[in-house]
């Protein structure tokens, strides 16, 4: 099985679109405004486990805890409990063992071992995870686990999300068909104190846990790891990964390409979703970066842009000012040559050969007016290298709602 | 002379408080409103001069023109000439040559070596600088030289800045009295497409330029590369020194500590106000690193605190958010260590042994509300490491104003 036989469908369920997984999302009165707050997800047979954790060193106790069990159980994991309204995070020893007690009920609830399950939180920072009500959730939940469940998990995991995201496709093979879902929530600090990227990728195929943590590692560095909101990886972010083959197909190191652009097909919508639902965004923006020394240094550039607040305002204001991305390439730390550096904004080349192409500007304005719109900066070296990021523009709206008052 | 003896006082004048300089600000139809545009700043000698220049890689055609007379000259300069109105950069050959054109009238005006000169450039990019106007301009302002211009020249170095930023001291010696004046401008894109920071440090203290270099980088470090408006570095940044010697009084290796103190003493103020001349800013911020690895680290993690949208909008609503402030250290990049680390806003400790105080967000709010706050982390690590920078907030004014057509 090649990328060359991929054949893809789109699917519905989300995270149950594959076979032989439940989900359900329930409210425990975390978020006191009544709304959803506990999600569950439980594979029928235990499944490969795979994840992905912030780099910050700040790390909340549910991503300790996550990462300690997933150690232990070698990678086979049952269930993922996932709680919003609260973050469980500079919460210290009281905090982990609140995570722990949520590790705990979410196995008791799958049936399983206290190793093989993951748990998240997303929400406010600081504040205590009251423990009874956590619990008691994930013991509500177990009961209400479904096959149509994954709609009702995506909505229990958003904070102030606009909208809940979620993907499904279904990949024929030679062999039969096998899916790959997934849900995500924002990292948007959409109110203040809320923040966190987290997203669950299931799928019904085989996959070794070795193989699986490859790919969702490559997968995310594509999708998850090339958005940006505001440049502030949270103490919380997670992208959980479960394989528990009910498909019947087993995808091993020859089917790697296939398995990757599978997560990938699942993950880009997902990613996407998260930077429209960004907070005050307007605009979803492409950063295409090529000329670079390397791939890295591409990466490099493309995120100094995508986090450069006078690109994002500029886009808002859907003015094409191509000089504030000449200067952000020349300060992003990576080779630049000005004199052979191009930038395009849509299709319309605004700087080449080291000078201006005015005249093009309100060409430009107008792509920009569009709610996708594209930025291309070739950094113009001798080198081949390439990167893509998505971002979304700056707005007042942006300020308003991260300067409230918390208190 | 130690430090131990040093005696300042606060001086009128800018540029020109430090004998032997003259300096003039005049209109010469750059900048379409009429206003002045042109600053001139003359040594009635030659003087010993340093710079240190904007490490884009997108650099403008006067940064480029500058460091190659800088180079040639063998650090001795009479005069200074720069515009406002138009950054003279991403303008090709053509850009260039106007900008060689501009230093050759500079050092006609001032009766010395073409070598002998430096200039800058201030306001859009992208867009030709009439030779001819800044030609005549600079004859205009010869004209206009003045011991009482340095008000006049500081003015005419502004793009969009609220106000004016100049300072100088006089620092009392055994052998007698020397000066350091300074004029700067803001770096802030006020303007859509109008950035840079700049600025021009005299002294009529003797000086090596080898020394005057070594002293002006290591004030710098500390007033103007210790602040952030908004991370954006421009093209055409750079801060020149002129040291004449007018004075009588000579400064060598053993009054290197005193040089360093004076020029600090007068790059800090102008540093500060462009910070508070930022775009949108209602309030300075003073950010206070410490336990952190190295200075270094503490630097970088100063830097991204100063520059984190999430806390710039929070000190802007005066919501007392450690939460953000413990984030941000995290991701730093830099040692960090959760359980040890200690957040204060103004005086009140908000965090630290690895747990909340949320009963004292109120009075942490209190400070908040004031223009002048302060935020200090300590990193928790058992290093040594401390950094200070400043920022501003970020408002809903500063979309507004970045996001605004410039077409």
């Amino acid at each position: 099985m090649t990328l060359a036989d991929l054949s893809v469908v789109e699917q519905r369920g989300a995270v149950c679109a594959p076979a032989g997984f439940r989900a359900a999302g329930v409210a425990c009165g975390i978020k006191k405004s009544g709304a959803a707050d506990l999600a569950l997800i439980v594979s029928d047979r235990p499944a490969a486990a795979a994840a992905v954790f912030t780099l910050n060193k700040a790390q909340a106790a549910p991503v300790i805890v996550s990462k300690a069990r997933l150690a232990a159980s070698g990678g086979r994991v049952r269930a993922i409990a996932i709680n919003s309204g609260c973050a469980n995070a500079c919460t210290g020893p009281e905090g982990t063992a609140t995570a722990n007690a949520m590790a705990d009920a979410a196995a008791a609830a799958a049936g399983c071992d206290p190793g093989e399950v993951l748990i998240a939180s997303t929400g406010v920072i600081g504040v205590a995870l009251d423990r009874e009500r956590v619990i008691r959730g994930i013991a509500q939940a177990a009961q209400a686990l479904d096959r149509n469940g994954g709609a009702a998990a995506a909505r229990a995991i958003m904070t102030t999300d606009p909208f809940p995201k979620e993907a499904a496709v279904g990949v024929e093979t030679a062999g039969g068909r096998f899916s790959v879902g997934g849900i995500a929530k924002g990292s948007g600090m959409i109110e203040p104190m809320m923040a966190t990227m987290l997203a669950v990728v299931t799928t019904d195929a085989a996959v070794s846990p070795g193989l699986l943590q490859r790919a969702l590692g490559a997968a995310a560095d594509v999708t998850f790891n090339a958005i940006s909101v505001d440049g502030e990886p949270s103490t919380n972010d997670c992208v959980f990964a479960l394989a528990n083959g009910a498909s019947g197909i087993s995808l091993g190191e020859a089917e790697y390409g296939v398995l990757l652009e599978a997560l990938r097909l699942v993950c880009e919508p997902l990613a996407l979703g998260i930077v429209r639902g960004g907070e005050g965004a307007t605009k979803l923006v492409t950063i295409d970066v090529t000329g670079a020394r390397s791939d890295a240094e591409a990466k490099r550039a493309a995120r100094a842009i995508a986090n450069s607040p006078l690109v994002k305002t500029a886009v808002h204001g859907a003015d094409p000012n191509w000089g504030r991305l000449v200067a952000v390439a020349g300060r992003a730390g990576v080779d630049f040559s000005l004199e052979h550096a191009c930038v395009r904004i849509g299709d319309v080349v605004l700087f080449a050969g080291g000078r201006p192409f005015d005249d093009r500007a309100p060409e430009a304005s107008e792509h920009l007016r569009a709610s996708d719109v594209s930025l291309h900066v070739d950094l113009g070296t001798d080198g081949a290298g390439t990167a893509r990021m998505w971002t979304c523009d700056l707005s007042a709206e942006y300020v308003r709602i991260n300067a409230e008052y918390r208190t």
